[in-house]
């Protein structure tokens, strides 16, 4: 059994015991579902009163004090209709409409939140009795409570019955759950950590990016200092892309409507895009992806066998309608820059193609010190073919073959998803860890064997033939938005020197040293490194936290001795000791971390 | 007298000689108005018949012939009432109808063109005799035929009088007229070098940018090859504003209508702008100008005077409606790229910032090979003080003296206009020619002292007061659009090699020489330089003219010898004369060519 389903019936199990515990408590409450969520699970309850977190707290030591006595889960499976009396006697009346609506309609209305407690069949439904509790569930779940791990209940927040805002609120109690206690503090840690490392607070403390009312949500300002990263992050996309022979070509942002009903995102993917501009008896776009625009470019000029494959690259900007409510910092945002890059190639090019995009994803990880990663491979289903699917079934088992083979040879973590794929073919999404243990989806490539045909792309192949290219749509730096909001997380804000806004820091001691300090800054700029110097009426130690604040790699107090030629004492950050070197010699190590990007 | 209006006087008494030629071969024709424009004059003539390229022929002849009278241009002036009896009796009707509305009206409903006619006075109005022909006219003319110099009738077009369509339609003569026939036969010259170098023929033939139906008029799409040239041109811009301690950012390409209305974009430019998009209740714009925008980054953080000067600089992407009828290549466009940036600065900080800028001109000119420019300094009136310029006559004079000041110690041509400026400051035009004589707008300075309030921005001055700066907008290397469009006309698509899309180019012998000329190829492209290769089953001879076509620098015909360390015979495109060097010599000239950006 993997350990993600291990996890997933602890914590099923767990949420089980904790509405024991509350019947227990408050032995009118009714229950609507009860399903795992990432890192736990909620269960939602109807009560007379609304809990407190002292309540909260009595919850978990009733759960606790239940799970000590090692009850069994015991699964009974009845008759639907069975299933429906049984949930009249207790008065379960949620559960009972949820019974009857699965047995009117079907499976096909539930959520994922209900399927969890309704199962898949229509007929039959398992029942699971803990105690003296007895819980609608499809299970599976632990043998007995003792197996549960380590829980902790979080907290309380409304949500209306079926998410329908016409229904009744009920109140939703939030567990996360472990293997062990271990586990469950290091969990703890990490959001401890994950809110002193939020990228919003500490991209406004570092002056990276800003927002504006009169620009509107959702639309970031890069500021010098943010650009600065973001323009380390084009040069290393540049400099990679071009030794894998991709040629950078540039879009603009606005399209007719005619090019998005062509592409196929109009009108399915309209409520995604910002709304049209009417010209010229027109309607035009913001275009929410660059690939329309680059298959125009592979278009506009004849292409032979002898042109693919061709790689496509540009830092496309997009721009994407989200709610307000769902945009977030600058991980969700309505405009964003894409390290995009669109693949035309043949069949028997695409295998070789797909392990260098996979390649270029490794070699940036390791820049990026990402220990922690996985590939999650969706794939079609036979049953989808003509529907779901595009009716390709050879092409299909041999791309999705290919993508295996190339990720087995690289030694990458992946997951295969039945019937999972986009209508136009497999697909891969990158899941990364942060240092901290947090997942990030950063990028998804996509194979596409239907759209090169409706753009009417063509090569002339070696045969004289007209042949369509199949086309992989990439983008391993994901966008400058999620990319940096993820690396600011990542690293804390303390960006090593490649990355970092400043690199070295001067603080003159007193006022006769600004002239000489500014004459360091100047030498140092000249060797290309990006630095710093406080000419404020302040103390240096007020400087040197400032300095700190600010999380600037090396921080130089420039003196009398740092003037006159003798060893520097140079002070790191998040390091205690200082290191002691010749001024050549400092400039020649950061330098060297530039070049050479050292995380 | 300026070169300028002597030009102007032969040009506007050759097209009374062209009317007098026409009134004798045509004695019932009606004449319209006949002014000088760019490089000649027109002339509006009612005739019963169309005329026919060889009738044109013989109203040249007859002007010729006119002008070889010698005859003597004799002003009359005359009480509007008279003027018109007197066209009334010759049965000039236009002229007459001319006359009244201006009585009537006055002469703020006449257009330019009509007020070359008509002269600035309402009360009395010159008449111009030569020979029996009369006409209408402000004057000043040369005092006899003889001294018009060189002409040539050149097309004959439709014109409505007045320009409005339910008028009837005049036929309009063309001319072109200079002070000798070496100018005239320049100038002729100059139109057919133009057209060899068309930018949208060569943009098409060398593949540089293309435009299509389903993406819109005037977005161009930038293709492989045309992205290395704007790639090698943000290079240098970047390369350059760092130098000069720029920092760069980054903004969304669309914002809320609110901050149009604050800059004052809207509702005054509005039509100049893409319509709005209407989302969550409001509407929002693709912006115009960056400068809004970079106004916003200023005030995102508070700043104090040893922020200043602040360079904020973004090549940043623009859109602009522009009548498709007036869009042309990517010279007009509706989305461009600008190379923007925006200084703020105390008044103190002007003079050496405006000079900083100006030398920044002077150092691309001197890369481009551009040796003719001039700068037009557009100023204030005292009378425009309060209404048509913002109200600050001591900014005015001072910023004015410290423009002038600047040209004349970087000693650039430059000429002063009253009354010509924005309203919020001084503005700058920076007129150069191209190679062939051609004269371009690439962009325009601006100096700005209104804005900055309307957006409260301020910094903390050394005094502890908040002050608001001053703001320049300057754009020397314009739009990629404008600047590609005109260095392809500059080059006649033939670029040096810093901006060549291909540098190098190898032609194999024989199929066996192939895998010796990929080697190479590698070998190049890993000193950093940008090669091509021509694998295709044709003769040496057509491979080379095919690189001719393509105008790359360098071609090297790869055989036994140049694979065996042998010197080379390298082909230099537009010479006759081969090189001869070694392969090592031969890499390090391109790339010293390259790095230097050698023209």
């Amino acid at each position: 059994m993997s350990e993600e389903n291990k996890l997933d019936k602890m914590r099923h199990s767990c949420a089980h015991v904790v509405a024991a515990a509350i019947k227990e408590l408050y032995p009118t409450a009714k229950f609507g579902v009860g399903p795992v969520v990432e890192n736990g699970f909620f269960y939602d309850v109807d009560l007379d009163t609304p809990l407190s977190d002292a309540d909260l707290k009595n919850i978990q030591k009733k759960a606790e004090h239940l799970i000590k006595q090692n009850l069994a889960f015991e699964r009974e499976d009845l008759p639907i209709d069975e299933a429906i009396k049984f949930f009249e006697s207790i008065n379960q009346t949620y559960k009972v409409s949820l019974l009857k609506d699965l047995k009117e309609k079907g499976t096909t209305k539930m959520s994922e939140d209900e399927l969890q407690d309704v199962g898949s069949s229509v007929e039959n439904v398992s029942l699971y009795k803990t105690g003296n509790f007895t819980d609608l569930c499809r299970g599976p779940h632990v043998e007995s409570t003792k197996k549960i791990g380590a829980f902790k209940l979080t907290k309380i927040a409304g949500a209306y019955w079926r998410g329908d805002a016409n229904n009744p609120q009920l109140q939703r109690i939030y567990g996360v759950c472990f293997e062990t206690k271990d586990q469950l503090a290091e969990y703890f840690h990490m959001l401890e950590e994950a809110e002193k490392r939020d990228h919003r607070k500490l991209g406004h403390e570092l002056e990276l990016f800003a927002f504006n009312d009169e620009i509107g949500p959702g639309l970031p300002l890069w500021l010098p200092k943010g650009t600065i990263i973001t323009d380390a992050l084009e040069d290393l996309a540049k400099e990679t892309e071009h030794k894998y022979g991709y040629k950078r070509v540039k879009t603009p942002h606005v399209a007719k409507e005619a090019l998005y009903l062509r592409s196929g995102h109009l009108p399915y993917y309209a409520e995604s895009m910002f709304p049209p501009m009417e010209m010229d008896n027109e309607k035009y776009y913001l275009k929410a992806m660059n690939c329309p625009h680059h298959h125009k470019i592979f278009a506009a000029t004849p292409k032979s066998y002898r042109d693919l494959p061709l790689r496509l690259a540009e830092y496309g900007h997009c721009y994407r309608y989200e709610d307000s409510g769902a945009l977030f910092g600058i991980m969700r945002v309505r405009s964003m820059d894409m390290n995009d890059a669109h693949i035309y190639c043949s069949e028997e090019q695409f295998e070789d193609e797909f392990r260098k995009v996979i390649e270029m994803y490794l070699y940036y990880f390791k820049i990026f010190g990402i220990d922690k990663y996985q590939m999650r491979l969706s794939k079609h289903s036979k049953e989808g073919l003509g529907k779901k699917y595009v009716n390709e079934p050879e092409l299909w088992e041999k791309t999705e073959e290919q993508v295996r083979k190339a990720l087995l040879h690289l030694k990458v973590p992946f997951v295969e998803v039945e019937n999972e794929a986009a209508f136009y073919g497999p697909k891969i999404d990158v899941q990364v860890w942060s240092v901290i243990g947090r997942e990030f989806t950063l990028s998804t490539n996509q194979l596409d064997f239907a759209v090169p045909a409706r753009f009417d792309l063509t090569y002339i192949d070696k045969d004289g033939q007209a042949k369509t290219p199949i086309c992989i749509h990439r983008a391993p730096l994901s966008t400058h938005e999620r990319m940096v909001g993820f690396l600011i997380e990542h690293y804390a804000g303390a960006f090593p020197v490649w990355l970092a806004p400043m690199q070295v820091h001067f603080v003159p001691v007193s006022e006769k040293h600004v002239e000489g300090a500014r004459k360091l800054l100047e030498e140092f700029e000249q060797s290309g490194l990006r630095v710093s110097i406080d000419e404020a009426d302040e103390t240096v130690g007020k400087k040197i936290r400032n300095a700190s604040k600010q999380k600037i790699p090396y921080t130089v107090v420039v003196g009398d001795k740092e003037l006159t030629g003798q060893d520097w004492q140079i002070r790191v950050f998040g390091q205690e000791e200082q290191i002691s070197m010749s001024k050549e010699n400092f400039v020649k190590k950061v330098k060297l971390e530039n070049d050479e990007r050292k995380s």
